[in-house]
């Protein structure tokens, strides 16, 4: 049973927020920081999309990264890219656009189309900064 | 006159959009493309800032680096960290947005700073993407 | 028992095509698209190679990376640097030279060697492009 | 159970040296070849911290990150940068300085505050060039 | 005078080899060395182009990058990705494939081009390797 | 006259600190703060060898890059790496290590031998640290 873990990096720039409204001006502020700038800020955002399963015998292939990339695109970064996470992005709407929150978002979004398509989603990761960066993996806990 | 270059580096994240009121939105979204958003997108900008000079025979230095990092964090990165350039920047009032137009905008705020240290800076580099940046000389054409 | 991971990165450049010879042209092209290029085309390849186990007490090392270096190198990255991956490597040959196949080859190399020093190989990443790379774990799933 | 991974990055610049006080010169020599020089070098040391936890529902953070940053730089990154790893810090004081050594000393620093604030130290990473770095679940395997 | 230096990033993926033809095979394999694989090797390749000009006082740009990009594409990257350097491209048949003779080349490709765009090609940068690249000016000597 | 610029990256990890000895401590630690330690830092230092010339029309080389590598590890980065660079490298001795005047040594070191191989040292560029970098070309003033 050789499995192999094969990994698609995708990005998006966007801009967004943390504002919580169920709180005072100041505990946003206190909480959020510079994040709660109301007038929004944003990020080079990178996702890592890992797919997990049996290389094909003839392709070699756990998944043809074409169509991984291809997924991807249309299902998640196209609908983030040049976007604002808090005002334009259906699958985003009255969710806090923290990292953690926005990675659990996407997993549901590409879970079933990627095993649909036969292969099993491992993984996501989530850059927001050189400094910062979220990871996923449906909720199992690996460590 | 063994002039060296010292560069320091900063970062700041930030939201902005290109929109040039005096065209149509037809021609805003011909030409800006998805950078016209209206709800605003984002990017993690880099920023380099080089200074040029002759060694101090005590320091060492050219400038020292505390001071210069210092210095561009006062003037320029926390004045556009988590901000909408479009909205919160004072000395970009007015200016379309793109990296061109904000180079020259922090060079003009920074050259008088550096050469009243004692310094001279002699180019800025601002990073928008991994695939763009922008390099501004003062209007030098050094190539 | 502090069970630690250490990983060696090392690099080859190699030219390689994805050609499956029970195929048409036609299911090759639509398959494998550009990558099967009949004059192949190549990458820089990055391999990272982790061992696990405990430091010892007097050194202080999991596995003494100069040797592990020196095996990788020996055992691995000089048959594959500046080659080709379909025609000048004895353990791949015959073998569709996917980045999914190569890496399960490059494990079972390892492996025995590594556990004869004494210590595990834990994970094998092979990074072919900067958006493209995979990882092995000897056929265990952690996630 | 939707458990997250966040990673706060962090760095350090330090010196040391890589001596066993029970060998001879012969065997240190042998054993850690340039990094046993008596006069000491140093890296460019980056420190990856992974925390775990379920996103709080009204915050959308696992931890804040501003609050993660601040712990790790008051208890080990400030201890460490521009210090010498096997002389200014107590908290390695006879140790030898290993990654792998170094790597645990920290685990045994941050895995209590951590746990204090209410979530859960998951993995440490650290980076001491280019081509060499290890990783720490606090001696767990999950591969 | 606000001379402004943009540049665009794109990659290919290729193959190829260095061989003299007016050479012995023992010369070829002194000077080249792996280099000289019979069989091919190759690399990612990252090529950087910088068009210097003033930016328009509507859009604020020097040259639409997305414009750019869809030049450096169409004229040249598409003409290298996943190809043979040395078989497959057309414009440089017959050139011994040094990165040195491969960035003059795509040079005398853009330099008109984006001249009758209206701007000016001032720098080109090609990267072979993280530890090798190439920078061309059109044959200035700007230091 | 087609001139190129090519370029070599080498490493090298090695200790220093800043300290001026016609000063009292009080002032080596208020221009040199952390960098004044007494006990060292290190990094892990990157250096950049730029060298221009012609391509020669059998090889298509401006310089053999095996050749460049070459005497950059023995003429300078073998003298420093693992070493204490105020301590361990007869080229330094009694120069204050700040990276402007490591570099101005090391551009000593290497024109000379350059020049004799018959190619032209343009440019040096010396990497402390992601924040900090000096460049040399020779006292030219580019820009």
């Amino acid at each position: 049973m050789n499995k192999v873990y094969i990994t698609r990096r995708e990005t998006f720039n966007a801009a967004h927020k943390l504002w919580q409204p169920n709180w005072s001006e100041e505990k946003n502020n206190e909480v959020f920081g510079r994040c709660a700038n109301k007038n929004w800020h944003g990020h080079n955002f990178v996702l890592y999309v890992t797919v997990s399963g049996i290389p094909d015998p003839e392709s070699g292939f756990v998944m043809n990264l074409k169509d991984l990339s291809a997924i991807i695109k249309k299902e998640v970064t196209e609908k983030l890219d040049h976007k604002n996470l808090n005002l334009d992005v259906p699958f985003l709407d009255g969710i806090m656009t923290s990292t953690e929150n926005v990675i659990i978002a996407i997993w549901q979004i590409l879970e079933p189309i990627i095993a649909a398509y036969g292969a099993a989603l491992a993984k996501l990761k989530l850059v927001e900064t050189e400094n910062n960066f979220v990871e996923y993996f449906g909720g199992k806990e690996p460590f």
